[in-house]
């Protein structure tokens, strides 16, 4: 009865364009997929773009939030669960996931990457940061996979999902 | 975009049999309403009946989870929220809920009720508890208010909603 | 190695006369036997007041902050743990109390009993909030006990802690 | 009032032997200074090892532990906080610390400097984990330095406080 979770993570305010693109076609693809997408929750950044890509395709989107109301909320989010603790929510967004995917990089997705890790979750790295991906790779070994496009997420998240 | 949730809280395998009628029932006319059902979502008593409730009538349902994995989720909550806090999780189930409603009564039920009190929720009390309506009268005063049945609380929670 | 911790609930604002008196006096008397004094740690109410009542004595404070930085802060914290969980971290403050104590109820306090009488923990009633001694009593049995005054909440620890 | 906390993150299980070394004269460092040691409180690897360092030198030792008691704590650790929290906790490590140091390098541990540069906090990387030092350069920018001792820890740690 359990929907498949996936958890998208990436920068907020600091998103670049070219993240914000990803993560609008990636929301909808996986909304494609029948996959429910979970991410911060935020009305900002690629939170606020891949719950707004995921809605275009008619998926249910959860937004995790860090505050301890919805006011900051992204208008994509259906639903809302409120945590009041901050960036401690980065623990539940991770464990809540079946597969993770970072798009795009910052402190906050660093934290996610790392978190998923040591919960032993698989990761999907969607961007170009250099250094991002040789350090998860170093300490995240085969649980950390590199995607080229949005498309190329959906095949490898597939392809965990099968294990 | 965010949906309507209402937080049901009551006890695990201390739940009585009134209670699991009540929360079965409860669970059917939440969802009739279209509203979100959201709970503690493991596979015992009120958590357990009022999830299996909601989806004999199509509702969708949430479990924030206090385990690090799903394992014990009742089969019935269709999004998993996976917190690995413990009891701590109370705090989320009542700050992502639009109404609190309170169906039978034991010590994570009691920690709910105050930690909703707390954030200025409103709470529905079910159930004839009597120590129970008279503390939680006492400390939350117009805020918390008892139900007779079920359908009392939906009677009362729309009221609650339409403020 | 790791020393006794008494956790002290109380109200912050709401915080009556009485039980203000009574945590100052309730601080410097667990001060005084060697325990380590844990509150919600910020700079009203009970929770100021045994801090300051315990450091008069010379004791330990440790404070369970729920903002994000430890501007509220009694300024008789001395070890302030920041959590910025809010009332989330009402879990914490219990989990790692050896005996809890309440002195005085509020919405907030009425949270920490229960979580404590959740997690198994002691929790002795220091006032005379009667609606509270009878629920509290329901709920939790043996597992909660009465004080008439602070320096019955030290015997009351005494043979808690021997067990 | 409120005392100078450091925070030394640190892996547990898979520290390497000079990690241990550090860790250790790190402690006994940190506490000639008088300043409280706080970390993840486990009986294991760098958790372990600056607590001892710290206690040798008559220093004060806090364990923020991811469990519901206080059972897999280090004897070292003095004030054991028990979150049940798993690796949310660690965002309590690093709000808690004036200043985090990394000693060694691992999944926990990279949440836990990232966390601490989300919450604008310094953090002293010890080690020569190269694509850590590359990594966290890149994100964190002048938030990061990279000592090449314990002794250096200090002396920067010295200078963060100062400002």
């Amino acid at each position: 009865m359990k929907r498949t979770i996936i958890g998208v993570m990436g920068p907020g305010g600091g998103a670049g364009s070219k993240d914000l693109e990803n993560a609008r076609r990636l929301g909808t693809l996986l909304a494609r997929q029948g996959w429910v997408v979970l991410c911060g929750g935020r009305s900002v950044g690629v939170m606020d773009a891949v719950c707004k890509g995921a809605k275009e395709a008619g998926g249910l989107t959860v937004g995790v939030l860090p505050d301890d109301d919805a006011v900051g909320a992204s208008e994509a989010v259906e639903i809302a669960i409120v945590t009041g603790m901050g960036n401690a929510r980065n623990a539940i967004n991770v464990l809540s996931s079946d597969v993770v995917v970072a798009c795009g990089m910052g402190t906050g997705t660093a934290s996610e990457i790392a978190l998923a890790l040591k919960a032993n979750k698989d990761v999907i790295l969607l961007g170009d940061h250099k250094e991002a991906i040789e350090f998860f790779s170093a300490i995240g070994k085969e649980k950390v996979t590199v995607a080229r496009d949005p498309e190329d997420v959906i095949a490898i998240a597939k392809q965990i999902l099968k294990r």
